[in-house]
């Protein structure tokens, strides 16, 4: 188990770091005054700036492996994406590193044809476009896959589609030019047979964008929101389909592994922000005649801060070691990525929420990015799948290593 | 020690269970429409019907003793706030019994000349107009009073104010025609003899309202948001002093005590009511073949959420009760009242978390009002001063009772 | 709903406490000496002397509803109770109110025939001898009464009992002249109907003490530890049995009620001592220049527990009250005597924890009693079933009465 | 950072696997009833056995670096650590690796002179004699070394020693032939040039041993328990200091970042064996119909046992490995020591916790070693300094990381 960065991963650490403090931090301020001027749904104009000055460095698609992207493994990327988690609202998208499109473009890497390529990963790719993933629907437990009601009707040359989707992430941005949409191709096939994915257009007809979704009081809008959509009857070719018919629960799972990786780094990044600017307020923030860093209750919300987030740091570490190593592959780590899918959320969650009260009030409002990051950290606890279910899968596992 | 519900107090939940039946669950979805189709900072119409009915049925300024009000006890008043606490954002409103009008009315019921009583008490007690009191400053910590930096200066027979307020709740709203306005008269005096309110009605020149502030991405559009203001230069009627010079400490401290318990029952209310969608929801949503209800974890979040509300709505209970019957009043009530403000908002935030996980994102979004009402809770584990700051106080006291 | 002591609680009330302060804080070093030097199982002789004492000033059975007892209702021993658990190895067994003689002096004064009550239950009441409770067994959970496998059998005028029983309280003290045993006499009756329960003396042939068991390294001898027992063909005559076969189950039911109520109040006892502990030492130990009393972190722990144990009094009381006037009795208050049961030892638990730490290695010794207390409270979470089984039972009620 | 295990710590381990099995745990039953059945204070005679047979297969004084001992780093010497962790009363001793022999020798090892070595380490070594560190005294804060109160006077060729000495692990047992001993040379030195360590063999006069201390009801007898002693003008000559005059609290510094090591992964060790215990208990035990392991609660708790686990152990190997490779060695290493002295005992007291509420009463009892495992990790929460010493410690160095 070896988590020593190599030279190639302190070399883009380091022209990372310089770019979050030329580029992203001063850009934070203006992209939130863009965003509240700017029309709904759509990405502030600087983040085309900053798209430019990433590309130009070789800061871009740090996150694929392979020759598509920047080929690093699970392990390089980890640092890096935990750095971008520091401004999570912009440094994953200037990066061309941030959801929905990261998995897209896994999906795409890996189970593309040639067309399929040219047409949506290129674009991807260049950061030219963006896509959403159309799983979620509202009337079923979505972390029980078996339960997706969507049909993939064969028709000729043709697949049809009707279905009903929500909280799918970026798609109210109008530049979310392609959604991959996962059905039932075949609802008497074995449990996990009878799913697919499918490339739909944004402008195909009968996919209607009904509405956005909000978390707590926000709306999202400028990452694209979280549409809930109806597709009716919706037609595109048969070539649209990724992989073969039945292949859907595979990819979808193929789509996980990493993307929990590079999910739980983020958002220890987030966390590390939070230390950060809890420190300074604590050191800052004058209450009864001494500043609030002289107070045991924040003394001690800040060394419990650091002593969990040093734990979680290493165990995200090892999921990722495990994955980059194992002959298994993501199979290998099955158990520290789901460990690490339930230990980040509430690890980063009570992080959170200790910052914001050492900022009082100001924690809670769009002065501080705090409270916007504790509302995102929170779906984490069911995106996915909720944590229980999770739990509950890791602990028949461990029951059955020591009774059988 | 006797909570038991007296004839009159009976009668009146019974009227007011009614009420919620007939009226405000079925004005919930009407509220929700109208507030994001309408003008922002204003009201939705369907209050102004809700509050007709209220005020026909007697159900009105049910939380004003004496005789300005419906002369109820705090005891009396407790379960009638409880109830209009499981609608939170309409119910209070609707009977005329929302922050922080309720606060101000008792301000002025106490302490106002015949001609303030006429000006502001009499058109507040008829619903007709809305208020804010703005104490709140974001350069200090508001915990500690005497760091109040707002002045109020004599000028010949006016006072001359300027100060910068924020998180004033109510004052976007046009409606809100008066506004009472904590500042110091006297930076010399003794540490609680400094600080005077005075009444500054919504159009003096020099009062700005700059913007309203936002608590999880909500802007409490449809309350009337909560202000960032300026005051340069106001000048105001001496006339318009509450009370005497220097007498702004101790109406502070009078306001509070009464507030404090009608917020708490509030707070229970929601949590019931979380308690209610929870179990609805574990009995209907069905995931890996079975009803949610059906799940440990889940049991067992049920049975800790009735457990701890039982035990806290007691404390608030016996502190209302000790406010009533102490031959001291609200001060012989101090411990209690420090209590129930640690207790509340943890309690039902806890809640609150897991009746939302056990909605899934649908927990979180416009949908269900539960991500709303645990952005409003988490507000309170800081308003009127930190959790920390009350409970180093109220330990103080404990180890003095041991130890001298 | 009403809390309030009358006049004759009052009175007890005031009688123990200046017996507390005279008698029983003085007895406890020399209680822990003799029962250092003393012979296993045994109870120290300064007991004889307290209990002399307690009977001498009407302090005697306090517990005992009814004409055998002191005939005080549940809420009017409650505060009784709770002043004895603040010494609670000594003073409830100086006033003939410990455990499990209570449990079974009830179920005798409830069920028992003239010649039982002669024999067994007015040397109880006269605090002579002592008895035990043998319910447990070490092979099935007893959170589930009909997996009981001892086995009462009829046999001419005889029953005859063969069974295995562990942790039977109070077992090894010779004194223990009688034991309740609880077995099954028809395994194919309804599942309520299997159980009853009979007097076993204790020289009967057959009954074996087998071992005491430890809680955390404690043997309890002075209370007569926690017995392992065998009952191998042991005879009594038929008229020992305690009401009629197969009421063995009601009975148990019977006799829980209230002693969760007792439990749970001499609970809080213990808390409130705990934290008066606290307090003095915190106020008295210098570490770093300050006393401990000035370190945030044991101020804010000082809060907790007040706020905590304040909720939890109110909660046992409300059980208390509501066993007292529902027209169900001790039905009626099912759901809070659960609530209670499943509160108390987790509240407690957690304050014995933070006075433990704020003693360091004393408060974990021989010289300080939060130790063993914390041990004894430990056994509370599945005494009588783990807190598992009775929360998922109060959530199923909860569930139902929302969700049809 | 990696922690693999190079090929020598896996010959290791593989071989202490197989001790553990063939050895280690068939001797837990026989050590406990020779326990039961001895003299007090002191080893059960089994140890010798397997202290032969350790030493025979190279299983010996594994954690001593350097030529003294086996010679591994902390890395290497850390996941061995963890596997006698797993039988912690047995298999630590059993390979020469029990505290506070292992301390004294590396004191000794570093800092002895030939004449000492001789004397004290040989034996040691060998395993032939045991030894104490006296250093907590009853009257002061321990955390704050500055207190000590035993005075260490030179008078001629020898130094005299009057001192109170409490918790004095292992003391007891008249094996123990040797007392490293702190106390101050020089009180009005620089703060910590005050101290000296200083050898006084047992049988010196003037040094009493008082009393056995208990941990919850545990007096550790089969350890030597753990003294209150006291020094009356004890005699040595004056060669009997280790290092200088002064020097004590650098030895004393020295002494503790290894040991604190070896002490959190052992008690790793624990609370894995805690997780298989849990595992098939869980896995065996059925109430109402099904196995315990089929209760959504446990399943969650045996989650979260695996999740925190897994996350404690890579600090543990974190703090181990910069130990190891840190240019300043344990002062590189200074926050992580400290924050896995934080993590360790609150991480694995709630697995042994649910661990014994899976067991029940069984749980608290003798048969099962859970809850005496439970209250040797409860010292290990202010043993060398309470955990709020050290959280304020590290709090006010990472706040310093972010204000100056």
């Amino acid at each position: 188990m070896d988590f020593t960065h190599d030279a190639h991963t302190e070399e883009l650490r380091q022209r990372l770091l310089t770019f979050m403090d030329e580029h992203v931090y001063p850009a934070e301020s203006v992209f939130a005054q863009q965003s509240r001027a700017g029309e709904p749904w759509t990405t502030p104009p600087v983040m085309e700036e900053l798209k430019d000055k990433a590309r130009s460095q070789g800061l871009w698609n740090l996150f694929l492996p392979g020759a598509d992207g920047a080929g690093l493994t699970n392990l390089q990327y980890a640092p890096l994406a935990e750095i971008t988690g520091r401004s999570p609202r912009i440094a994953p998208e200037a990066l061309n590193c941030s959801a929905p499109d990261t998995g897209n473009m896994e999906v795409l890497s890996m189970f593309a044809t040639e067309q399929q390529r040219k047409d949506w990963l290129e674009p991807l790719l260049a950061g030219r476009i963006r896509s959403a993933f159309a799983m979620t629907e509202p009337d079923v437990a979505s972390s029980d896959a078996t339960n997706i009601a969507t049909r993939i009707e064969r028709d000729g040359s043709d697949y049809v589609i009707n279905g009903h989707k929500w909280w799918i992430t970026g798609a109210l941005n109008p530049n979310a030019r392609i959604f991959i949409v996962m059905g039932k191709t075949d609802p008497d096939a074995e449990r996990h047979r009878q799913q697919s994915m499918i490339l739909v257009p944004r402008d195909t007809p009968g996919l209607e964008i009904r509405r956005g979704m909000t978390v707590y009081g926000y709306d999202d809008s400028d990452h694209g929101g979280h549409a809930e959509l109806t597709l009716t009857d919706v037609r595109v070719p048969a070539h649209n389909l990724i992989g073969g018919e039945g292949d859907g629960f595979a990819i979808a799972q193929a789509r996980l592994g990493p993307g929990r990786i590079h999910h739980c780094m983020r958002t220890i990044g987030i966390a590390e922000r939070a230390i950060e600017l809890m420190c300074r307020r604590a050191a800052d923030r004058v209450a009864f005649g001494k500043p609030l860093a002289g107070q045991g209750v924040v003394r001690d919300w800040i060394a419990e801060a650091r002593v969990r987030l040093e734990q979680l740091r290493l165990l995200v570490l090892k999921a990722a070691w495990l994955m980059d190593t194992s002959p298994e592959g993501a199979k290998g780590a099955h158990t520290e990525i789901q460990a690490i899918k339930i230990a980040t959320p509430t690890t980063v969650e009570w992080i959170l929420d200790k910052a914001i009260q050492v900022h009082g009030a100001a924690g809670l409002s769009q002065d501080i990015p705090l409270a916007q990051w504790a509302a995102q950290v929170r779906t984490l606890r069911f995106a996915d799948g909720p944590d229980e279910v999770h739990k509950a899968s890791l602990a028949r596992k461990e029951i059955k290593r020591w009774a059988q």
